[in-house]
């Protein structure tokens, strides 16, 4: 069987997307071509769009296609509280859950030695600098609740510790080995409450 | 929680897609982004030139980019043989199953008074246009198992009997109330090769 070359390049590239199979994407290019080319278009217009327009926010580094994005920019969020996070995955989670009205930090993952990923990969030197001589009195940690998670929040912890600022870690309501992302709302928000003191 | 506005246009886009939901084109659209921007650009590319450029056949009404598909205009195939499906997809999983070496012709659907979908709708004239004064000696009738299905394969051998065409209905080894592009090749390639005489 041979797909005419405009198809099989469509099926290849939607194969490209995290979780999309060979019958899936077959599936998908067929839908768009026999009942919405107008969603296919409209697709490919905001996929062109996001991958040139979207950068990182550089007080926060999460995802963002204004230098500043909007919750480091919002008046109203209390910025004595940092939420450290290992992705912006995480915090859309943390923000859907709806409770939390601090800061946010983004760290490139966690902490991988093995992988060479030290401090310095995943950002912890910048997360210093926006701590030293801010107004933030306590940093949540929302690392994963991962080995490799808590064995990043507790290095942070370590560094933070000695500045004379409030270190918390979110509550175990988050089940161990899952995946921030993943979690609803409602259990993210109680961890969030939850929080213990570290260290 | 707000995303910036091109990231929730992305994430919105993405869901045009079949079968994909609000937290599947969340991580889709956080995937391309924080991981291969280079796939969404080629996405990008891939879906707008399949909008443009993909059409449908003249002669056999599947979808191709050239006026003649790739099936009609290979000289190996039999000419005397003409399989009539309800879909372009119908026609990827009788190829993908590889043993038919005949000719195609796509109909939009199934007979569906009821929606206002009659013979003309659905693109019967033209396969009597097709057949007529052709080499086509026998119509294989490979419509889905379903109601309407049977009730179109019924309807267009009624026409094409008095033309002394030979039309055959696929073997029910294909699953009733099943849908022809989900059955896997095996059991759609003998299901070619037990055809029933019809009518
Ligand atoms: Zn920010
Ligand atoms: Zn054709």
């Amino acid at each position: 069987m041979s797909f005419s070359p405009l198809i099989r390049q469509l099926i290849d590239a939607l194969r490209g997307l995290p979780g999309v199979g060979p019958k899936t994407a077959q599936r998908m290019a067929l839908n768009l071509l026999e009942r919405d080319r107008e969603a296919g278009r409209h697709l490919a217009h905001a996929l062109e769009s996001a991958m040139e327009g979207v950068g990182y926010c550089r007080r926060c580094r999460t995802l963002s296609e204004t230098e500043i994005c909007d919750m480091c920019d919002d008046p109203r969020r209390d910025d004595g509280l940092l939420c450290v996070l290992q992705s912006p995955a995480d915090v859309w989670a943390v923000e859907m859950a709806g409770s939390f009205r601090g800061r946010y930090f983004v760290l490139k993952g966690h902490l991988s030695p093995i992988d060479g990923l030290g401090p310095e990969e995943i950002g912890i030197p910048a997360l210093l600098e926006r701590v030293e001589g801010s107004a933030v009195a306590e940093v949540i940690l929302a690392t994963n609740p991962t080995v490799e998670g808590e064995a990043t929040a507790h290095y942070i912890a370590g560094l933070l510790k000695p500045l004379g600022i409030k270190v918390s870690r979110i509550a175990h309501g988050v089940p161990l080995g899952g995946e921030l992302e993943f979690i609803d709302g409602g259990t993210l928000a109680h961890a969030l409450a939850g929080r213990t003191a570290i260290g």
